[in-house]
């Protein structure tokens, strides 16, 4: 049985679309509205599979929706959400998938009518390849989804996004935005522009010669770089952050490798080794 | 119809034994002998199929070989490769396997006798994982084999070199032994030290909500930090140079982020995807 009447899902990109393929397959919703400016984006959404009806026109799209997930970059969540909170229904709840937390949450907080409930969600999973046509009903399978809490979240708003979540990923975190931009610079923010650095900073005359480790060091760095800029930049102080506290390590590397500091070098790299060594377990 | 007679495997890990497995698959040997110190990998490996006959004596082991492939860690193959010289047969070949070139190719130029020669080999093919149990013999399908040349290799020997890796790799390319360690610094050391360090100053809290693209990034610091610091070590000048060269784009990210200065920041983020791309396609 459906958990929901009718969901809006607003941005029909990578996200966006493999959520709404998702719902759809899962049955969480009776009816699957999509918002995108664009009406290539909407047919290429139904062909696939991810909406039950679309409509360029957001006012249309929200007004008798009473759960809207924002799937657009995280730079156009606020304004989006504002825009379509004017419309929506009282009880409506407002939810996103982006990828920085504390602006976005914190910001939407003092800014929306209280008719409508706005919880901050960020499923962990994604791809470098973008857009609808990348989009995929699997997605989210064993991901985590992280919902953010904070003293204003409404707490039935709350358990409705986590009820979403609940079938699609394999589990859903609850923390503060502060909590997430913080976890989020250090396990995929940092490495992100560390993968673009890589790549960005060896030759071409190299390139042609990389083995599979560099490839697997990079792979990110073939991420959308309109989508990453925006991230980087709303998570900028926590991303400083957790460059410094890389940095300081970094730079010890250097000296233990200057100094031929053998033992100290393999005690580090070990220690690295036995940390990683616990994720694919 | 076989192109060596007797190939001598010293030291039967990963590279060893995959090497073995794929001299012996494609026949390019008519006897493959190993040498361990250890009986138990000498079994396995004749078990694995990656060798036909297998000794614990050094000298019993290169006495008839025509071709002798060094395949241990960096900091073992100049002790190894003398006192294997000793017992060779004149005329005989000495190669390696190791992922630093300079001062094991110097090294033995300048003291091995005259009755051998020295040429350095380098397939660009490994696995986080180690030993015989892991060698395969499709290890090096697809990937490059770096041979390195000095003023004082022996042409011959290159050749006969050559011959044996052109069968078993996508590619075989030539340089000298610098420029073999400063590619080699960039597309692999630096990447091996930068998932360590990654992995290293993570929080096992953090760990534990990673992303895919946190594993990507990191998956590499799970080899071996036994064979690495030797590695490292061994290419100490060169990953120094590199790190410099890296830590300067990556200070210079930093100040992007910090001064906000977006328009810059994206380009940076595109060029680098740019490149990545071309390595896929």
């Amino acid at each position: 049985m459906a958990v929901f009447n009718r969901v809006t899902i607003v941005g029909l990109g990578l996200i966006g679309g493999s959520l709404g393929m998702a719902i759809k397959r899962r049955r969480l919703a009776k009816t699957v509205v999509g918002y995108s400016r664009k009406s290539a984006t909407l047919r290429a959404a139904s062909r696939r599979g991810a909406i039950d009806a679309g409509t360029t026109n957001l006012r249309a799209a929200v007004r008798d929706a009473e759960f809207i997930i924002v799937a657009t970059p995280v730079d156009a969540i606020v304004p989006l959400a504002r825009q379509a909170a004017r419309w929506c229904r009282r009880g409506a709840i407002l939810t996103d998938v982006g990828s920085a937390k504390s602006r976005v949450v914190h910001s939407l907080e003092r800014s929306l009518p209280r008719h409508v409930s706005f919880v901050g969600a960020h499923p962990l999973a994604g791809s470098e390849r973008r857009g609808i046509e990348a989009a995929s009903k699997e997605l989210f399978k064993g991901s985590i989804c992280i919902l953010t809490r904070t003293p204003r979240t409404n707490a039935r708003a709350l358990r409705a996004v986590a009820r979403l979540w609940k079938p699609l990923v394999r589990q859903v975190v609850m923390m503060s935005p502060q909590r997430h931009d913080q976890l989020l610079a250090t396990t995929s923010h940092l490495p992100h522009l560390l993968a673009y650095c890589v790549a960005g900073s060896t030759s071409r005359s190299s390139l042609r010669l990389a083995p599979r480790s560099f490839l697997d060091v990079t792979r990110i760095a073939k991420s959308d770089p309109d989508l990453w800029d925006d991230i980087f930049l709303s998570n900028r102080v926590e991303v400083i952050r957790a460059f410094d506290r890389f940095d300081r390590q970094w730079h010890m590397l250097r000296k233990l490798l200057a100094g031929s500091r053998r033992t100290e070098l393999r005690r580090f790299l070990a220690s690295a080794k036995t940390k990683r060594d616990t994720l694919d377990a």
